[in-house]
């Protein structure tokens, strides 16, 4: 099985390499990640230039574009080859609740399931035990073939940054959500300027039992499956009644 | 009611501003749209730099970030108050199944609904009837006190592009989706550096009945609920079996 | 005779479409310029992706890059036919001593020069009377052919922010320095990073009588003589005498 | 004394780290490089943004900007205190002529000079013979005190691509220049828009005996002395007799 590995953090970041060091191990791996930081990044692609995938050594490529740009070109073909499965990570921090919308990690799992291709984006939940993920990682590959999932749905995984022998078990869970994103911060422009950091995130809101926010909170890792289609079908029906009473 | 005004195609696009003339005629506007195209952008925030916004005209913003950028920091209040409700667009061609996943449109309208504010995404499936997209806007906005929707959901409006007496009326739909895209292409790197175009996007394949890509071809305004919890309840099940399996 | 004109505020700056609107009464006009303010371009040039002229209006053309990458590619014939002479400005803001190695007007003047075409680069050292600029710059071009400069050579013009009326007259200076530019400013980065503005320019350090700082400051329109060969000719012997020392 | 290393080619270079690597076996050394390739950045400087360095290793820091930025900070000594002379390269490929008005690396140690640091700027007429460069710099360094310069002046150090044993000596020479640059390329946009790689630089069209080219053609070390002061005064005499023409 060829795995095609990727990231948001870029392709020198600890959590990615940590990941690909652990599956090259079992599985033949391919890795193309961008070449910085493109935490943030959501379902972005590069449409008003092109994307150049470089050769950083065997079997790494880093790419002057997003996470979905390197999964939609590895995909392609273009870089080296088809893959069979896509994982995205290992994230730096926690992608729980409303961050997916955000992510360039989830994100690169979603181009991957978009473009026909089983896919799993991966979290530390912190930023030191990236070999419990990994580990983790390996355990869910292993059973891979007993899992059956409709197309259009990939896997988010969030694990707790602790070592892998203290992790309670695995939850499946629905995301929670966080409370309103933090005001605007003034950058102090010098000549004046308004000019402003996007606000941080804050704290969870629904961290409820089921939620991703409480799996990881108790110790374990959490699962959340998550699909492309974002249709909200029980929106229908009172939406098909307020449509009615127009006349176009 | 004061309206904030958003888009993807950047604040001189013709929709942007076909809409704002529109709605200043019976509402407070603010518009805070990029400073150039930011196509394809989906939710992506910026976070490795300050985002400036700058006062064209009185109630008109660029900003040097993406859609995103525009509406969180017009929400966080830093440029010029607050506003009850956003419109996103009009879009400069449709945004219809898939395309929702990357589009800067939806997305601002994502983040609006995401801030606590009832938002919609408009776009024409075109690039000539800007006027009957606008009228469009009018006419649900006109109504929007009569329709209740839970939090987290949005609507994705698509118009076709005719003129406003040629509508046949309205549909509540589902997304469709598009078959894969398009394979990369070569941009002729003149110093022969592995470079490439990402592929444009691909037919519809699911363009059935009850689709957003069905209605519009039909000659109806397509409006798809959409939600921001992306959580495939359905999918909890099976994993769940799957996940008991498990000796972590 | 067709003019080029292009600048680094924009193509939407006052300064340039002051000048071009003074231009076109006597001349064929082409306008170039980038897309955004890319002031402090210097010659920069886009290597690692292809650029866009857009058309705009009739004449009118922004590009996704760089000044100089605006005066290549207008150069280069692929926009809108050839030119017979450059005018880069009208830059809001002084280009005066040390602030022609950072500016991108003055390298838009110098890729024209480069390129093989008679050039020029106005400032106005200030932000409103851009007229009185662009009325100095009909003025030089009336007796254009009077003048005779090598090749290699290109005028950086600096017109005082005052009605024309004001003007004391025109002097040939000898570029002035700054003092060492201001130490940089901390942006106030949200999650603690480093984060740096670049310092603000010094007051100038050599602004005797002569530079072109104390012309502007007495009231005279100031032209320097630019050169594109930066050899010291002058350090030649010094360097010979040690380099022969060598035993390399 | 404590040296300061920045290229253009950004900090990943074989070239910046094999001069690092060399350095620091005499010196205290301090790398601070862009986080990527940025050839061609000219002296531009970021003014619409912070600039942020990431400590990466011991000494090591990379900037999200250009060459200048890189200097201008580092001697601002905001990233770790000051230093005393600054090279900057070894750029992969030759600078020569024209090539140091666009050249990144060259605008890097004419950044230290305008700071008022001596600055050598270093480059590799290839890319394979990288220690050779470094071995010319130390070389250079040895004798650097017996050599004075006025301030202001930079040298430009281009190496020929060979084996240290192999060079012929040190010629102090003057910039000879290319023909005009070659045409712009079409990328080939996927949707048809107007898109075109910048054109490749031609071959020289003055390297006769004296040049920088001359020089490295015959297998000498090129040292060019570089001035930061672009007035050209021998154009000033004709220029003052055309301006007093004027009746302004």
């Amino acid at each position: 099985m060829r795995i095609l590995i990727a990231n948001d953090d870029g392709i020198d970041a600890v959590g990615i390499n940590t990941l690909a060091q652990a599956l090259q191990e079992q599985y033949d791996i391919l890795v193309v990640a961008p070449d910085r930081n493109r935490s943030g990044a959501s379902n972005s692609l590069t449409l008003t230039r092109p994307v150049q995938p470089t050769k950083v050594t065997d079997k790494y490529y880093r790419v002057d574009g997003t996470p979905t740009d390197c999964v939609n070109l590895a995909l392609s073909g273009v870089i080296d080859g088809q893959v069979d499965l896509v994982v995205s990570g290992i994230n730096h921090g926690a992608n729980l609740g409303d961050d997916v919308i955000y992510s360039g990690t989830v994100a690169a799992a979603m181009e991957a399931r978009h473009l026909g291709q089983p896919a799993l984006a991966v979290s530390l939940v912190g930023n030191t035990y990236f070999e419990t993920a990994a580990e983790v990682v390996m355990k869910l590959l292993d059973d891979a073939k007993s899992l059956t999932l409709a197309p259009g749905i990939l896997l988010n995984v969030n694990v707790p940054d602790v070592p892998y022998s203290e992790l309670k078990g695995i939850k499946v869970t629905r995301l929670g959500y966080r409370q309103r994103a933090q005001e605007a911060i003034s950058a102090q422009h010098p000549r004046g300027l308004p000019s402003f950091w996007i606000g941080a995130l804050s704290e969870p809101h629904d961290a409820s039992e089921g939620t991703d926010f409480h799996a990881v909170q108790e110790g374990y890792v959490s699962i959340t499956p998550i699909h492309t289609d974002m249709t909200c079908y029980e929106a229908k029906q009172p939406l098909d009644a307020w449509v009615r009473s127009f006349d176009l």
